[in-house]
């Protein structure tokens, strides 16, 4: 089936959420649905559009998979609290590390973050809720990207671990698969929620672990949390597109003490963009790049080095895993 | 035995070349001596004090370790030619690559280098040139970093596999002992060596060995030596301290026509310092960082990414490895 994009310029914010509100209410009756909140604009817009449809027969779950940013669970559920949405917070840290151990290749650390999530985790949560209906933040870029082979095609079903017998009934909504990450603005901004979430910032699926180039171990999720937390406190007024801190699996020599010391790399990003699909290095004053290397090597446990990139996309994607 | 300092200000370069070739003609005698020339700024002083004191009883070597920049060892032969000083090429690159293979540790890979150059390589021409006597371009620099833990000490004659009742009679000569680097360039300059040499870049003795992080391979020497013709074109006019390009083992991913690639990542490191013992990185103009990134992505075969040193020394080291 065909999608038809709604372009930015022709996006009615208001009529484009009183018409998926009524599509939600119409799909869903007086059935129950679920979905799986992050904290980013997407499943932010659809958690609004979802409860505004449906109210508290709108089941919201926030999962604490360890790789999250610095009290995001936390503040993202407090954050939605004030907007009347009860969120529910599950600790699956464990399951997520213990998918993680021993894996190197960027791939297979997707696919075990991308299973861990569907089959383990929010498999068990959509069956024991008995919900029949999935809430689904896909937009219109991560359905191109899918086609163009970017991205692995997902089918849901199959993902959550539910089979075609028993996934008789069950319907995936996606309410926001006509537009790009531009109109979700709009529309996130249109549904009342904070700017701190209609211009939030882009943030990888697998989130920091996304950040660490080989093995994902709660030490580096810490250590690549902390850079995180200096990268977006000191480039927050950039508006940049997007900007990170990734961890280094080389090891580089330092010095501590007058004496020669192994030690790690942070590598920032910042980045030029309108929608992702191309991308220029922020060209961010050195005073600037030197505050940065200068808290990464004092606040950081064991940094010793600090980089920054200067490539472009292409060649460079934006993350580096 | 104290070492006595010749500060910059009291180096007197015409009186200090007379003095030096004084002191190597007398203690070489009618002996014979012999050195190897790498065509850094020491050994190339080096080498100009013993032709003058020695002539054709000086013997010089560069050996050819397949590590060295593009044409470097013929450029430097060609330069010495023509200042009437020969110089021998030999090669020795199997052997040194040989020696490097399956080793990732930065220790191992410094040690393996300077084994195979004392012990095998210049151990075996010492020993069939039948010279008694070794010109080293040891400057006091190396001797405060040996003193404080920085350097490994060496003994040289251990160094060359030579062992004590044998090596009675050898004698190790470093006229450049007492002065430091900007004090070679000056008596550099004073011998006519060429400003290509006398204000020659620092480069480290394990050559582009030291500018790949992890295994060397005549591969990964070949992407390397191209980022470095690069950087080192490119940069040529800063005035910066040094420059440089390292070839991290981390892999990253880019798009090559649309589709995801895993990819190599190239560092540059460019230093503002006066004599190395602290440094900061240039703040190169933006433009040329873009330059510098796009001939790095284009021209150098699997690079996709590519970075700029923000870190200081210390804690940050000048090289990477």
């Amino acid at each position: 089936m065909e999608i038809k994009e709604i372009k930015i310029q022709d996006l009615k914010p208001k009529e484009f959420i009183d018409q998926k509100i009524k599509e939600i209410s119409s799909i869903v009756g007086d059935g129950l649905a679920i979905n799986a909140l992050s904290g980013g604009v997407d499943s932010s817009a659809v958690t609004m559009l979802g409860h505004k449809a449906l109210g508290n027969r709108l089941k919201t779950y926030f999962i604490e998979n360890g790789l999250m940013r610095q009290d995001e669970p936390q503040k993202i559920a407090a954050l939605f609290d004030k907007l009347g949405v009860k969120v529910e917070i599950i600790d699956a840290q464990n399951e997520f590390f213990e998918a993680l151990k021993g894996l190197t290749d960027p791939e297979e650390k997707r696919e075990a973050i991308t299973q861990t999530f569907y089959k383990k985790v929010f498999g068990r949560l959509v069956r024991a809720s008995g919900a029949k209906y999935l809430l689904q933040g896909t937009i219109l870029t991560d359905v191109d990207e899918t086609v163009a082979g970017i991205k692995r095609q997902h089918n849901v079903f199959e993902q959550l671990g539910i089979d075609p017998q028993e996934a008789f009934g069950y319907k995936i909504i996606e309410p926001l698969v006509q537009i790009r990450k531009d109109g979700v603005r709009k529309v996130a901004e249109a549904l009342g929620l904070p700017e701190a979430i209609y211009n939030r910032m882009p943030f990888p699926g697998p989130a920091l672990a996304a950040r660490i180039i080989g093995e994902v171990t709660p030490e580096k999720i810490n250590i690549v949390r902390k850079a995180t937390t200096i990268v977006e406190y000191e480039l927050q007024n950039t508006k940049a597109f997007q900007y990170m801190a990734i961890l280094h699996e080389d090891r580089v020599p330092g010095m501590r003490d007058g004496k020669r010391d192994f030690g790690l790399q942070i590598e920032i990003r910042c980045w030029d963009s309108v929608d992702a699909r191309v991308a220029k290095p922020t060209r961010l004053p050195y005073e600037l790049l030197d505050k940065l290397a200068k808290r990464m090597t004092t606040e950081v446990p064991g940094v010793v080095s600090v980089t920054y990139n200067i490539a472009s996309k292409p060649p460079s994607t934006m993350e580096a895993v």
